[in-house]
């Protein structure tokens, strides 16, 4: 946000495949960025595929082997973006304004060479600045990148692209244009009452990103975090101001919980009677690891008789495999029965506020205690308190602790940290 | 041709849009690929969009405007072929083999910037080179390139991507994959007793592309020459080996003439009276030129009072523009009256047998005058007779012409030059 001795401020909007999803939309986008540009800023443009085209791709992929290499599959998958870049920058011409595509290798957005997940090691705004500098909008493709060997990448679905562009640029702001109007205190289709926020600090907007919160992504807030970017998220079809994802300051601390996640996509494992040997957790997280498994929450009960149970929970994806990883050093350590349940669910509060009160977990516990929602397991951030429960509570959970927090649209007072 | 040390042979195959117009036949491209390299050569594709694939991205991008800037439908367009490469580069892995694709960038195959019709500068092989060590097929992308800027640039619809290819990797052989198994007499379709020729020389072909044969392009053909690269055209459904264009040999002359051609694509203008003043005709085709409207053909009979009759031809759709210039310019120059004909076409008799005959002309306007058939414009070159005929009798002259000049599939003796 290094804005210096710059007159004009720098914004970098993002717009996701339904915000050029058709033709019409492409103008839409055009309109806006626009419309940016004639307030007086100057303008960059990080624009994703049409939606659908990338699954059209993976199908054609697919129809090959499900075995392709990700080196050909980024090669294939890139184009998406790059047809999104032409278009918009035509759509920008036509509307009568000036517009250069440029893509992830021209622009250069230098990856490692891990294909389809690459991540981001440098980026050469140089070419962007010189398109702005002759009146010029500037318009991305995100998504894509390119190793030190001239390979095309792909980032992954991790958003990282715009900010990483927006820091690369000192950018005065950071848009992300999607199809929904900004990020709310959880998801509308759980708990109606859900409301929008219209601030939310970085590290809260990180916690609900991790927690499954899809509107904005881990990577793409960390970056925004790291250079101190302010990032709003906004809609493409309203003109609602949307959200500001900011450093945090003293009233966002007012308030205990901003949000709550709720995320369905783990699965929970149990090991009985692990004996309580130095060594064994390593050994049984280093085997899953070994295997890319990524664990999640992970609670041990103190030792009786020298065992302990163990519960983790992984992906959905990830259990059968798992399951089989610990099946097979069950032998080995000489630990008793493993279950496994895939109907649970993780519900999430989040909030700075709760950085100084202590009290806030055991309301959440309480809180679901009062529904008889039974609470599995149990893990904590400094900014965060996480219960794993039975799926079928799910709804029931959130809303329940959406009202106790204060977060309600109808509440008059949202609930404040006791002073 | 330069093969040099090389141990293992080098062949560059070409692949059209409808020979990876689906998952079947890029597959079918993967096994007649794997097979080549199978019989000990180094392999190197050059590939297309799929078939359709150009036009749907042309339709979107006019769906936005129809005077899109040619610097980002190149963006837009080179995606067609990008796509086909990582494609065909999966397939072939999936048929047990090693694959690379490789884009215009990455080749790097250095283009001027004029795009939508840039010319190649120069291509840097290293990098195909580098993947056939390592026992890959480097699959290029066709039709595509990049400026010294870095800008994506396309190169028309020349092909002269594959035969640059084979030619800057001094490659043993190119070979071309078309829907048709070689180049023919004539048009099948005109005159059914048309045969496919087993071999033809280069500067035939160089006369029979430039009179509208669709087979090869000029570009492709005049690389190939330059280049002696031998250059076979092969159909990819079927297994027949095709046509070799090559080098003249000494049986090449036994035949007077080796291909018909008939170009339909062109329009007459005529001007009556023109002054017989130097500098005139200057500023006729000087006018034209400024407007790029390309001349084909050019008659000028003798002046008769100091005043002649001009005509030329070009291409149907600069028709009414070059009347324009022309109506304009013949009031400066005291010209008369002026008239136009789109009804006509032009027959093309080609051979290199004819270089050290005079009589082949003579056959030629003797045998259309035999069927009635009146000849409005002549011109020829050193190798090629070409005739304006009405386009009613288009089809007669072809076949009486091909049947004249012994190349009927059906004729027992090609007809040899007298001796």
């Amino acid at each position: 946000m290094a804005s210096g001795g710059r007159k004009r401020k720098l914004i970098v909007q993002k717009y996701g495949g339904t915000s050029v999803g058709d033709i019409s939309r492409m103008q839409n986008v055009a309109r806006r960025a626009l419309a940016a540009q004639r307030a007086g800023n100057d303008v960059v443009l990080v624009v994703s595929a049409m939606s659908g085209e990338t699954n059209r791709l993976l199908k054609l992929i697919n129809d090959i082997t499900p075995g392709a290499s990700e080196r050909e599959q980024d090669v294939v998958l890139a184009t998406g973006e790059q047809v999104s870049v032409g278009l918009v920058a035509i759509a920008i011409q036509a509307a009568g304004g000036k517009a250069t595509s440029v893509l992830g290798h021209q622009c250069r957005i230098l990856t490692d060479s891990t294909h389809s997940k690459a991540r981001i090691q440098q980026i050469d705004g140089t070419r962007l600045i010189d398109a702005m500098k002759q009146g010029h909008i500037a318009v991305v493709a995100g998504f894509q990148g390119v190793d030190e060997h001239g390979n095309i990448t792909t980032l992954g679905r991790g958003g990282s692209d715009t900010t990483a562009v927006a820091a690369a640029l000192e950018a005065d702001a950071c848009e992300i244009y999607t199809d929904v109007d900004g990020v709310y205190t959880t998801d509308p289709n759980v708990a109606p009452a859900a409301r929008k926020l219209d601030r939310i600090s970085y590290e809260e907007m990180l916690e609900l990103a991790s927690l499954g919160a899809k509107v904005l992504q881990i990577r793409s807030v960390e970056f925004a975090m790291k250079y101190r970017v302010p990032l709003w998220v906004k809609s493409s079809f309203t003109d609602d101001p949307g959200t500001l994802v900011c450093e945090e300051d003293a009233s966002m601390e007012d308030l205990v919980v901003s949000g709550i996640a709720l995320d369905r996509n783990e699965a929970r494992i149990s090991i009985r009677n692990v004996p309580d040997q130095p060594g064994i957790a390593a050994q049984i997280f280093g085997a899953l690891d070994e295997k890319a498994i990524v664990v999640d929450l992970i609670v041990q009960n103190p030792p009786i008789d020298g065992k302990s149970d163990l519960t983790f929970t992984v992906g959905k994806t990830d259990l059968a495999k798992a399951t089989e990883v610990v099946k097979k050093l069950s032998k080995t350590i000489g630990s008793g029965e493993i279950s496994t349940d895939q109907d649970i669910a993780k519900v999430s509060i989040v909030g700075v506020g709760m950085r100084n009160h202590s009290g806030v977990a055991a309301r959440m516990f309480r809180t679901l205690s009062d529904e008889r929602i039974n609470i599995m397991a149990i893990s904590t951030s400094e900014i965060r308190v996480s219960c794993v429960i039975s799926s079928k509570y799910a709804e029931l959970a959130v809303r329940s602790l959406h009202t106790e927090f204060g977060l309600d649209a109808t509440a008059k007072k949202p609930a404040r940290k006791a002073k």
